[in-house]
């Protein structure tokens, strides 16, 4: 079998490894029905987050279950599935709590842009479709595996609610659903802050009232003009960087909460501005496993598209099109088929 | 009149000043039926907060209104009364989200510890006890000016609820109200961090189930033991130091909530630590005057008695040794009469 690893910088190869096996009873193999290059893969392969050694690459999965060990009960081949990119038991009190990312005993899913995948914790990990979906249904249910549950997340972690004015900060694939999870929360405002005319265009699709086109300081005054001095109610950090959550924070009125999913590169936050800020501050690495069974329901019914983050489709084999593609910005995120 | 100025470290005077009056229309004049040393009074106090020039002091007041400006319309001379340290419109969007230290009109009332007061915002600021309180009411109702409400918001902030397990990074007057605070909300189990003996006896009578006199990596050990591994669902920090603030993120659950109220100094935080602790933060400058109406109504009806944290009554003219005492942790808090 091929699975695509990460050299250094810019050097992504698909190549010969090990068909994976069952190691654990409580394990499972899939079948990859399709996988996908996320935003934070671009940390290592642009290099700003350091490649020790050849890393396994992938974390986002949908497909078959093609066998399951001795242990698992309630998933079964032929299920098709989606799993977040921790596996999790869901029993202990961190799960319990809803905070899968958080298990006791959580492993990181770390190599699926391959054709198969062992998947560890399977009953807790993974959780299965109605029924065996149809093709064009694959890339939404894709999504669930880490990029609309992270969005979902950010809104939920914000807050957003009925009414809301909601900005958000970031306009990569999660930023992108997190416009479209505060459309379904029933925000009332959403200013969706992106310089990119197609991701402008794809964020009004998915609710966005308002685009912002400045950053920084000036993205912050700009969102206090659009709210008559007061900021917003809840606002969407999905980028990690010391900007982006300084423009959150300054973005969000005294009382308001903001919902921070973009993994921090270098971020520090000063204890004084914050604690005059005023704000609710929540967020980490989403708890996708709590929002799978309602999104799984959403995309199923048709009430979400959040498959359109995908706009560029490749074979697996040229995975490293697909970073390409997303690192030059040519791609919002890439789609691949094994 | 006489009123209190800090010098510089250690340099607190009781002497001459201009007595206070109607300066704006939406002003009054109270006379102090008692006044206080708050704990965030010892930073500057000791030092560690420069004082650049003579700085009146005091900032928590309850008494009897004496005079109102043309505009105030609420508040009548002969009603006692009692305001927050930032005095607030309550009437713009901040103050009607219930973030009143947030004004968009705010000013810092600051020099309280003299015999009267003038008080800007009256309207918005100020709120009348049922009736002129019996005399051993008055520290309970002092406390409500500023630290009863600071514990309170600290456990608020902090999502303390029926049957939560809640840790109180802090025993100083207001780590032992929100202790007291927790208590009210329901906790079932209340962690107190303090190593003196006095407090500890405070933290017991207030609600306190457990101490615990560990510090630092220590106390956060503490208390994975005391929640099986699990950490608090409630944490609230009561001091503002970059250690107290670290603690009470690491004694927190995935999921679980901060409610930080020590004002901070030298603070800053790590935005991937944050990350991956998975816990939600909220604070600042704690918004008394929400609280007021319902914390009044608990003391009118004897159902809380907060001031139980005045371990030390003296004429205001002794303030100097109030400071002392409160800096030398011979006293919890200083009850200062006029």
């Amino acid at each position: 079998m091929r699975g695509t690893t990460l050299y250094g910088p810019r050097d992504v190869r698909f190549e010969e490894r090990e068909a994976p096996k069952i190691i654990k009873p409580t394990d499972a193999i899939m079948r990859m029905s399709a996988t996908c290059v996320c935003g934070s893969d671009l940390w290592p392969y642009r290099g700003i987050q350091p490649v020790a050694r050849p890393t396994p690459m992938g974390h986002e999965y949908c497909g078959v279950v093609e066998e399951v060990g001795g242990a698992v009960t309630s998933i079964k081949p032929g299920q098709f599935v989606i799993g977040s990119f921790f596996a999790s038991d869901n029993t202990c009190p961190h799960c319990r709590a809803g905070y899968q990312t958080s298990c006791q005993h959580r492993e990181l899913v770390g190599n699926a842009q391959a054709p198969r995948l062992r998947v560890p914790l399977a009953d807790g990990t993974l959780v299965a479709t109605p029924d065996v979906p149809p093709d064009d249904l694959i890339p939404s249910l894709l999504t669930l595996s880490d990029v609309m549950g992270t969005g979902w997340f950010a809104a939920d972690a914000a807050e957003v609610k009925a009414g809301s004015t909601v900005a958000v900060v970031g306009d990569g694939a999660v930023g992108l659903l997190g416009v479209l999870s505060a459309k379904q929360m029933g925000a009332e405002r959403i200013i969706a802050m992106s310089r990119h005319p197609s991701r402008q265009k794809l964020a009004r699709e998915f609710g966005a009232t308002d685009i912002v086109t400045e950053r920084g300081d000036e993205g912050v005054a700009r969102i206090e003009e659009l709210t008559k001095g007061i900021g917003a109610d809840a606002v969407l950090e999905c980028v990690g960087t010391q900007e982006s959550m300084m423009q959150a924070i300054r973005s969000t009125r005294p009382g308001g909460s903001i919902g921070y999913v973009g993994v921090p590169h270098g971020v520090g936050l000063d204890g004084t501005e914050l604690f005059f800020a005023h704000v609710h501050l929540h967020g980490g690495p989403a708890p996708v496993r709590r929002y799978l069974p309602g999104l799984i329901d959403l995309v199923w019914t048709g009430r979400i598209s959040p498959g359109k983050v995908f706009d560029l489709t490749l074979p697996l084999d040229q995975v490293a099109e697909g970073y390409r593609a997303m690192d030059e910005r040519r791609a919002i995120k890439t789609l691949l088929r094994p």
